[in-house]
């Protein structure tokens, strides 16, 4: 995504501290008092502008949601989208999700959910995509048994080496979809990204990956 | 595939004998006696009229190949082409798949080529369907450990169902094509039915399956 610098972007953050999490290391363990409640809890990684975590907010107002996304010029979209929704269901963090399992204690997480993160096509960058293993070690470590990582992309690359790094890590793939739009699957939330893209006619990829420890 | 009724199959299957084995439960356990050496055996699931498996057998002189085939107009076609590339590694079985676990011992085999099968697309036919658990199971008796099932299909919602089957069964996925002619896979050998499907731009997935027993 084009990052266009906002440098009234920080100050709106502060602002909504209510919203954005300036310590999210503070909270491990104990999302559910920032949320008031004890709810399954969903995190988004690679939130983007909001569009899907707040439409998916507004749908399940029986679960809480946590946006992780770095910069700060994007995050500051779903900001807005949340006040303008008037959710009390979304909290975001401003920071890099490669840091997961400091924000989140052991099997904390119900689901988590990875939108059409960057492919990083080329081999020697394979250590970056967010389905290398390293990264389901973080995921499967804050995932409670049988939790759930729900996977969408539109890249064909991205999706084929996810599906055999899933496999083998050790999680169970269901509801594998390879064209998601002419799916059954009713309850899809689109992200920003999967409008533009699949207005297009281009394929979209889906699978859920289940943490087995 | 359409069967065309061939009165005279059942006399020329016969007279191979040396190609079309009568007996194959005799052979359980011992098909490296057939073959006349100890080679790695890969064995084709619905070998239709022969051209993969045999253009399989021309390609690898170093491994045996051993095409089931339960329709005996259809394995007919299969054996002439055996007789015309005159390939000294290629065997014929004129039964029914589902009885793969008396036709090899525990471990006898080194590879299972599924190519195109029937993707029995109604829920109530999926015990049918050739990568269905019950199917998965036999594969995994005569498979060796770290052997491979081979799985090739034009059908979109086959190869939806056949990755969870695998996965759900505990093999581990690798090298997943979603669109094989357009892939890095140069080792391909086409059957029939893939070349006449392929021809009209429709995608072919492949998957290679690796058994953890």
């Amino acid at each position: 995504m084009r990052v266009r610098h906002k440098p009234w972007a920080k100050s709106l953050l502060r602002q909504h501290s209510e919203i954005v999490i300036a310590s999210p290391k503070f909270y491990s363990g104990e999302w559910y008092e920032v949320f008031g409640r004890e709810a399954p809890l969903h995190v988004e990684i690679g939130t983007g502008k909001g569009q899907f975590i707040v439409g998916m907010a507004k749908k399940h107002p029986e679960f809480d949601f946590i946006g992780i996304e770095l910069h700060e010029s994007i995050i500051v979209s779903a900001l807005q989208k949340c006040l303008e929704a008037n959710v009390s269901n979304v909290r975001l963090i401003n920071a890099d999700a490669r840091r997961l399992t400091e924000y989140f204690a052991e099997d904390e997480v119900d689901e988590i959910y990875l939108n059409f993160c960057d492919p990083w096509p080329k081999h020697r960058h394979e250590k970056r995509r967010l389905t290398y293993s390293t990264f389901l070690a973080q995921y499967e470590y804050v995932l409670k048994n049988q939790g759930v990582v729900n996977f969408k992309t539109d890249n064909q690359g991205l999706f084929e080496y996810s599906l055999e790094s899933f496999s083998n890590y050790g999680f169970t793939l269901r509801n594998i979809s390879l064209d998601l739009h002419h799916s059954d699957f009713k309850e899809n939330v689109m992200t920003e990204y999967e409008e533009k893209f699949s207005s297009k006619g281009q394929r979209i990829y889906r699978c859920e990956a289940v943490c087995n420890d």
